[in-house]
């Protein structure tokens, strides 16, 4: 008996998402954020109330997470009724692919988990290439869109690994040109690091419309916290698909912990996202990088012989992402602390200069 | 536009697992363990080590949970290799049945989840009764087999709610069965409470075997942590539908320091079964009860106006399961600390009782 036999043929093919953990010094490869839970929150897990919590692990975790889920709807001005919890944004994506099916479009590249997902459960992916600026390719996109009909169509915005925003208008363009057959998902991941508003407040007007958000890139990636928000009768069709107790008591209580100390997490914010100027104009001092203009807590670069400098930088302890066969000849640096920005910096400039001179 | 449009139809039929949170005293609704972290993991939870856990929160879990893995692979006297992490067995099923499709097949009555998750997942799904002990009706059981030819079989044996194990030569007559073309899943969630050893040491015999087992029952179920066993090339397979970072850092290194202090598990899993033994012997004696035997952490009861009984219960504070609808006249009732379950005793006497002298 070939075990092979067994598995659809769907999942024989797929290569799945590659997460390895690669011994470093200054980890910048996985949009992180780099602060870890303040004083604050640390005191409280050491008080009464958190020694309550973990005396509780014997009990299943809030199958509502209605705490957590206040907490949250309040920071981002919706009711708790709009608000569907996933462990992690990722759990999300196969819940909407599970609810809504195939085909799955995406504009390319982007976060690779729409598509390795959409093959996973067996429906079909459609990705459009972006524009020459990073932008949706409008002509591309509602073509596609005519000819695929797509259940599905997601937008993450800031995008990954690009760091751009996508153009409003493009983006509502997009929405209404599937208001009769497509639920269009705009991925709010990096929001928070982006000088736009977000589509919150659009809510009301599509109804085909839905938004993703993490605790990842904020701070807590370790506990695995996304939601999804939209019309309370799209997340109750959703949460059919839910598990009950998907969302892990410690992460309920902890995320909640953090979202009432928001003044920390907006610091934090402001850091990174004034690091990533710095960043920015330093990287682009350095000849034959090319940084791309973010609105993320990331920096896509172009460089001369990426292979080399991505294991140059990793030879000085410095993890970057290589985005081979994403988009090829860039590598990608997550905005770290100052220090750890100094020292990308620094490992960046001796590399460069260095495989320029082993070239001559 | 109604969203209804939108929603593949099996979605929209299916009834999601109902778990809602029932205030009360005594909890005995859940097959929770009654016994919380031990002083041991409390006091690493409140050292240097807890704090430099809760600090890296701002990290990605370690996808592969290799550190836990080891500790449960050595607990179970198999390789890591040989296991799969999931946020709960919940989530193992959905990775079972993304993976390999349908039909699913179940004897009836059985653990919810795998009828709901093959709905979820638009696969067929079908349920076979047991027999009048609660055993596999081998005659329909190979029928349906032959007729439906499921690609994945799911047995809970100890099976929920009834509480019993079903026979191995049965069992085993199964995977034979299907050597050829079905995946038999025996869900072990509730063998650590077993007088039996389980299906392990049979997986090198049967290719097609594969074994579930969670923490949820002994102590964790806060922290979602749910195992699938099985030979190599089918967990690399239900490995590529696997989220990246589907188990959160905090569930992972508390698990495993659990997992290290072996002896405290042993011993509340003991006090449970010794618990399980009196709870039965008291609830033979109560004129209206009859309680099932039990090889898990939990005893099915029939009793006259179960309804009735199941308010009263909960009007003294004591909150059980009301099977209605999948064991019909039955309740099901967890065992807790000897306290609790002496607070059940007394108030099932009462209520019992009380409910006799309603109806003369």
């Amino acid at each position: 008996m070939e075990i092979e036999k067994f598995v659809r043929p769907n999942i024989k093919s797929l290569t799945p998402y590659q997460a390895k953990e690669i011994p470093c010094r200054v980890k910048l490869d996985a949009n992180e954020s780099p602060y870890g839970l303040s004083r604050q929150v640390l005191a409280v897990l050491s008080s009464r109330k958190g020694r309550d919590l973990f005396l509780r692990v014997n009990r299943y975790p809030d199958p509502e997470a209605g705490s957590l889920k206040k907490v949250i709807a309040a920071n981002l001005k919706i009711r708790p009724e709009n608000l569907l919890q996933g462990n992690g944004s990722d759990e999300l994506i196969y819940y909407l692919i599970t609810t809504f099916g195939g085909p799955v479009l995406f504009p390319t590249p982007t976060f690779s988990m729409y598509g390795i997902i959409a093959q996973a459960i067996g429906e079909e992916k459609v990705g459009v290439p972006l524009d020459e600026e990073f932008d949706l390719d409008m002509k591309r996109m509602l073509r596609e869109i005519r000819l695929n009909k797509p259940k599905l169509i997601f937008l993450s915005t800031p995008n990954n690994p690009t760091g751009n925003c996508f153009s409003s208008d493009r983006i509502l363009k997009i929405i209404e040109s599937g208001s009769s057959r497509s639920i269009v998902v705009v991925d709010e991941a990096y929001q928070p690091f982006a000088s736009e508003k977000g589509f919150i407040p659009l809510l009301r007007d599509y109804k085909n419309l839905l938004i993703m958000r993490t605790l990842s890139k904020i701070g807590l990636a370790g506990l695995r916290a996304g939601f999804l928000i939209g019309n309370q009768k799209i997340i109750n069709e959703v949460n059919k698909v839910r598990l009950p107790f998907n969302l892990n008591s410690l992460s309920q209580a902890i995320a909640e912990e953090v979202m009432r100390r928001g003044v920390t997490l907006k610091h934090n914010i402001k850091s990174v996202v004034s690091e990533r100027g710095r960043l920015f104009r330093e990287m682009s001092k350095i000849y034959g990088v090319k940084p791309y203009p973010s609105e993320a807590n990331f920096i896509l670069f172009r460089t001369v012989d990426p292979d080399a400098i991505y294991e140059g930088l990793l030879r000085k302890g410095v993890l970057v992402r290589n985005m081979k066969g994403v988009v090829d000849g860039c590598l990608r640096v997550t905005v770290g602390t100052p220090e750890e920005n100094r020292i990308f910096i620094g490992a960046l400039k001796r590399v460069v200069s260095k495989n320029r001179e082993r070239k001559k």
